[in-house]
Parts: structure tokens; C-alpha cells; sequence
């Protein structure tokens, strides 16, 4: 079988050198918009060739579109227009709702699934991309119902291969509940990041604390501004009422920390403390 | 050598138990509130006994204070007032301006040592304590030199021995840079945990997309509430400060959104992304 990976970064690059590592029967070619990633991806072993993106697409059973979610909005319908009846487009971005309604009439709609992985790093480009970065994670697949049935049976082949765990969800539901659980956890970390730049001129500061857990809560301010800039654009509405609760939770605590009112700084933090068991499930 | 800790959670559970079982010539006392903590104490073999407070200290040439911040600024008092010669009472508290305040005038100020371990877990009580948590940390000593320089010098023997790294600051400045980078991150990690946890009644959600960066983000609401509230109080002003200019930048953040200002987007998470240099130093 052939597969396409468009887009060599962390999460195309994992996802196909994970096939290619372990999956003999399986052709990875890959297509990435920087000659640089493309040279390194070959370098590195992601893949097994690069070719031009119309040459890779026409070429393939299974396209894997891994780029920013403006983009894949962009390629998706143009995939649409040219694909076979055999040939099935996957897309993993962030967000699902605009991707999947802006091909929602497409004629070929059924040759496409939407979905989104559990994982990745806080890291970007093909150095970043590793074998086994699925292996056990949860990926969502998003509106299933309107994927021809035989490819979407070959696209849980592909998923079963990676060793991610499946769950169905509708595209609306996800960009909601991502918007707490993954795009808020983002916004607040860069702005974490900003923050402490902002005002830590000296760098040896941060540096020097940052073992008291700083760096697991600046983690995500590390990730790509290319491609998030275009989650929280197309995701605007879930991820603005996230952000405005989360201010509303910041300013209580500030309110009751001027008061110093002990009773409600420790109700809000016990409350809090309950994300200990949704997490404790996953660990 | 006898060395005491009060307090026996993660912190002074770490630090006797490190000490304990890597170094036969030193006898590590035990001393906490709870007598369900004290037996897991012993049980864990964190400590060679467990003794009631007073006759702990007495007995020991080091005492260290591994209790919440408003516990530590009691119990100083009273344990340097009956403090003898040859002893030295350290505190690991988490702020230190606070407490080094409140015996700034004490007459045997000199064997007392203010200090702050960058290490922890969001773990809490005996169970969390481990031998080499403090192995390559930084330990911050602050006011060192109201300290007697023979205490000191023994003090420092000590954290060789656990193999901390020393840094030196002022207590003030202590205060001010930690509720940037630690102080901080600890709001910020509470009150997204209280976001998620108040609009995601079902925890599935949390569970199933946590994977997706949440967890690192909200590892630190998972901290002990009765820690962090004095905490918090104690370094009120600098907490105020960094979490009011959080906030304006979260709101910045918003307008950017709600504007769809891409740019502005991506220069804030650019920016943000300088993180990474601070932090690489670290790693």
C-alpha cells in the first residue's frame, strides 16, 4: 500500500515513520512545502520518498494532510476535486468543525475522514518526529458517518498499525471540548511564557527556579506559532469562552488573595485538586 | 550527627530520607502533627524514630522546617527562643521575606538559615518522599549572612551531601522572582484545572483528551491546598503583581482573538516561544 504524508513535522514525520519502521508492505512518500524538511525527512528515514505534492497525492491509497489547519482547509477541497474512488484523504489538524463543513457538499465527501491524534511534543519540524509517538494515544475521529465505509474500515487499519486508541465524536463536540481541555492549556501557557519573559529580564532567574514547576506548566509555550495561530482563528468561539472563564477564575482568586481570604483561596484550590482523578484514569 | 525534620510530606519526608539511607553517621529524627504521617514515616523508613516535637529538637544539631509557610513563622519563633549554641534551625519554606522578617530582631537569629529547595512533585505526604529528589536541584539561601558562619558551613555540608547546587539571594528578591516563576505558574495551573473541572461535567472529556498537553499544563493544581494558601498570603504583593499582568496579557490575547489579528497572534506566541532558550540552559 502507498501512503502520503503531507506535511514532515512532528506529527506527519511520526506518523509515517512509524509505518515505515514497522511496516514493511507499506510505501511512504512524503510532501512537505520546505525543501529542507523534505531533505531531512529523507535524511532521518521518515519516509521512503519525497515527490512533488500532486505527484505524492495521485500516487497514493491513503493521504495524510499534517499541515496547519488554514492550510489543510485550503488542500483538502483540492484533493476533493482531483481524487478517486479509491483514494481516501485523512486530515489531523487541531480543529474539525471548519475543516469538515467547508467540504461538507464536496461530491466526494465520503472520500475524506476528519480526526485528530492525542499526542504530540511541545517540539516541530522532521527532528521532531518519532516512532511510537501514537502508540496508545487516543485519536478522535470526527463525523465517520459521512466516510465510505471501506475506507474508513482501511483508515482504522492504518490507525490500528500505530496502535491508537479510536473514539467517535461529532466535529462540533470536539472543537468544544478540545477548546478546554487542549487550546485553553495552550493560550494559558504562551502567556505564561510572556509573562515571565516580560518581566524576568535577567534569563538566570528563570533558569535557576525554574525545578519548581515552571517548566511543566510553560511547556506548551513552546509550541509552533504557525500552527496554532490558525487553531485559535478557526476555533475562535469555543476557545474565546474558554479564555474568558479561565479570566473570571483568575480574577476571583486575585480578589480573594487582596482580601486575603484564606477560606475561598483554599475551596478554590481543593476544588482544583480534583483534576487529580480525570488524570489519574489516564496514568 | 543528629538532624530532625519537622514535617514529614514530600519535602522534609525527601530530605530526611536521602540523608538517612545514604549517610549511616547521621541519625534523622522525625517529627509531624500527624501521627498517621509519623507511622508511614517510619514504615517507609523515611526516619530512624519519630519523637514528640520538643524532645526532637532538643536531641538535634540541625532541625529542618518542612511545614507550611504560616506553620514555619510559629514554630521559629519559639524554637530559637530555647535554641542552644550549637544548633541551627533551617526552613524550606516557599517564600522567605515573610519569615525572615519575623526574626529579624531575634537575639539568636544566628542559628537560624533561610533556604528554598527548586524541587518538589505535586505529590504530597510520606508516601511522596523520595532519596535523590534534591540530587542536581538548585537550592536557594537566602540572608546567609545573619547566619553564625560555623552553622552556616555545617548547613552547606549537609546539602553537598543531598548534592543540591547553592545559589545566594535576598530574601526580597527571593520573594519577587519566585512569584514569577513558580507562584505564578501554581495560580495559573490551579484555576485551569478549576476551568475544566466546572464546564466539563463529564470527566470522559478530561480523561480522553488530556493527552493533548492538559496534563503538564495542570499538573500543579494538583498541590496541597493547605500548603499553597499561606503561601500565597505570605507573598501576596508579588503574587498580585504577576498574576494582574498575567491577566492583562491573557486579555490581550482575547482582543487579538476576538479581532482575528493574526499577526498579533503570532508575535505574542513568537514571543513566548523565547521561553525555550531560558529553559534549554536548564536541560
Amino acid at each position: 500500500m502507498i501512503v502520503t504524508v503531507i506535511g514532515l513535522g512532528l506529527i506527519g514525520g511520526s506518523f509515517a515513520k512509524t509505518l515505515k519502521n514497522h511496516h514493511s508492505d507499506i510505501h511512504v512518500i512524503g510532501s512537505d512545502i520546505s525543501p529542507t524538511h523534505e531533505k531531512k525527512a529523507l535524511q532521518l528515514g521518515l519516509v521512503d520518498e519525497c515527490l512533488p505534492i500532486e505527484t505524492a497525492i495521485s500516487k497514493a491509497e491513503i493521504i495524510l494532510l499534517a499541515v496547519p489547519v488554514n492550510i489543510i482547509e485550503q488542500q483538502l477541497k483540492d484533493i476533493l476535486n482531483n481524487i478517486k474512488e479509491y483514494q481516501l484523504v485523512i486530515d489531523f489538524g487541531s480543529t474539525k468543525h471548519n475543516i469538515t463543513q467547508s467540504v461538507s457538499d464536496h461530491p466526494n465527501r465520503k472520500n475524506y475522514l476528519a480526526a485528530h491524534p492525542m499526542a504530540g511534543t511541545e517540539n516541530t519540524g522532521p527532528e521532531a518526529a518519532f516512532t511510537g509517538l501514537y502508540t496508545d494515544k487516543i485519536l478522535i475521529i470526527c463525523d465517520q458517518e459521512f466516510t465510505d465505509n471501506q475506507l474508513l474500515k482501511k483508515a482504522i487499519s492504518i490507525f490500528n498499525l500505530l496502535k491508537f486508541q479510536l473514539i467517535y465524536m461529532d466535529s462540533k463536540s470536539h472543537d468544544k471540548h478540545i477548546a478546554y481541555v487542549s487550546h485553553l492549556s495552550h493560550v494559558s501557557a504562551f502567556m505564561l511564557g510572556l509573562t515571565v519573559l516580560d518581566i524576568e529580564k535577567d534569563e538566570k532567574n528563570i533558569f535557576n527556579m525554574a525545578g519548581s514547576g515552571f517548566q511543566s506548566t510553560v511547556r506548551l509555550a513552546m509550541s509552533s506559532a504557525d500552527m496554532w495561530t490558525p487553531i485559535f482563528i478557526q476555533n475562535k468561539t469555543n476557545v474565546k469562552k474558554a479564555l474568558s472563564q479561565y479570566i473570571t477564575q483568575l480574577k476571583e482568586f486575585e480578589a480573594a488573595l487582596e482580601n486575603e481570604n484564606e477560606q475561598v483561596l483554599h475551596q478554590m484550590m481543593s476544588k482544583a485538586n480534583n483534576i487529580k482523578k480525570a488524570l489519574d484514569k489516564k496514568q
